[in-house]
């Protein structure tokens, strides 16, 4: 068995940006910056911002944090948006969500500049996504996964893959650059039938459900690449959606709760950010 | 066993378009208008854009079609469709594919303006159908698929949907409107293991791979249904990847080929042209 070092993969990529960053700062006389909002004061929201802005420190961005009270309107948060699309000294703008309820997340997602999105939830970077053009922004989570495939020499293409969840975010992404990479992606959800027989009989599980213990060592396969994207917290301990101690005693590969996924997608984020920055830079 | 009839169903929108398209070209003095553009000369293409044409003037669509010879330049291609794109008396635009290899697709794809992009294809519009975003147009094929789901009262929720291929315009966005339906939907493609037992599990099939006779009976399960998007020609003869004769003995429902997913895939187009049209005149 094989633990997937999310977080040692991530401080090899946020190393490699610092590097190449500094070098391109040096010579075009600006950072890579980054702007967050974040609304209200969901705690799990802070932190995850927290965590984005200390990988922003760690590879030398600039970096903006905009708190909103939780009783903002939408049209005043999407001015704070468009201030951000219009400066100059910002490559990336992340909105935290979840957002509240009175707030239309789609019209805020569709409110962020495409060339800024670097969560890579704008329809027209999630359609280039679908289509194959890679001048668009990929979503942090599961780019993060897919470089962690890639580190470890995992190769989807033709392997059953068991995708639960199917989140904009999370779920349908995956299951959509799994499909480009040849994998036969299923995708189930709470109504899907015979889960356990299903779980059992893939070479792949990626789980975003977010609930604990949801898989248990007798539904995966021997030899198994376990990806588990549950944070769920049980007797304040941070846990996924897999019995990490059954599972990982069965299958090939497995990423643990903390230290698995979470690192990845910020690693996404500071990777479309910079990207996002080249583009601007070097244009 | 239900014989899906794709173009009953078909005629009986495109009756209701022609009602609801005489009620608003009398009250806004114009008709809907399609800009069709062919390239070379493929016998396969010439067919598809003549029942899309003729759709067209059932329906008292306004339609342009500009037939390009095969070695046009990808620069010049560009500029009859921004010609269409400013063409106020068009609402949709199709380029009919498949594009001489000289030609880059997807550059062309996003040529199109997204709101005269009425086959689905822009990224914009493939985005705002991952994401639950109703303002874009949805690919005519799957859409078609999907009207006819709810026509015959087909719930996909909870069901096991295996789709064969993984194409831009029927496998990828057929799995999206399914998984946003509450499907279960597994994708699979030409590498894919154990396909027939994969297929007799399924309680849906769409088969999309170009394949004849690939389904046969002893490959589908007892009131499976069947939707068959295959267009091949064997010995002068139409027929899909469905062994008809075979699986109709033992599925629920399943489409004919032709008069199934055929014509549904003519009106998905009709459908999007009227949505824009509307979308123009009544904003």
């Amino acid at each position: 068995m094989i633990k997937i070092d999310g977080k040692g993969v991530s401080q090899k990529i946020l190393a490699y940006i610092r590097k190449e960053h500094d070098i391109l700062k040096e010579k075009y006389g600006r950072s890579a910056g980054l702007g967050v909002i974040i609304v209200g004061d969901n705690p799990a929201s802070k932190v995850y911002v927290n965590n984005k802005i200390k990988a922003c420190e760690n590879v030398g961005f600039y970096s903006e944090t905009i708190s909103l009270g939780g009783n903002i309107t939408e049209k005043d948060l999407i001015k704070e948006i468009e201030r951000l699309n219009k400066n100059n000294k910002i490559d990336g703008i992340l909105v935290q969500l979840p957002l509240p309820n009175h707030i239309n997340e789609l019209k805020i997602t569709e409110t962020i500049f495409p060339e800024k999105d670097v969560d890579g939830f704008h329809p027209l970077n999630i359609g280039k996504m679908v289509i194959g053009d890679n001048t668009g922004f990929l979503p942090c989570t599961p780019y993060g996964i897919i470089q962690l495939f890639e580190e470890y020499g995992i190769d989807p293409a033709g392997k059953d893959t068991v995708i639960i969840g199917r989140s904009n975010i999370v779920g349908k992404p995956a299951a959509l650059m799994l499909i480009q990479r040849g994998a036969t992606v299923q995708v189930c959800n709470t109504k899907t039938k015979n889960i356990n027989e299903k779980l059992k009989n893939a070479d792949i599980i990626i789980s975003a459900a977010g609930v604990p213990n949801l898989i248990k060592g007798t539904d995966v396969k021997e030899g198994a690449v376990v990806i588990d994207v549950g944070i769920n917290r049980v007797k304040g301990k941070l846990c996924g959606d897999v019995n990490y101690e059954e599972a990982s005693e069965k299958v090939g590969y497995i990423t643990p709760v903390p230290g698995g996924v979470g690192p990845m997608t910020i690693a996404g984020l500071i990777k479309n950010t910079f990207k996002s920055y080249i583009n601007k830079v070097e244009k």
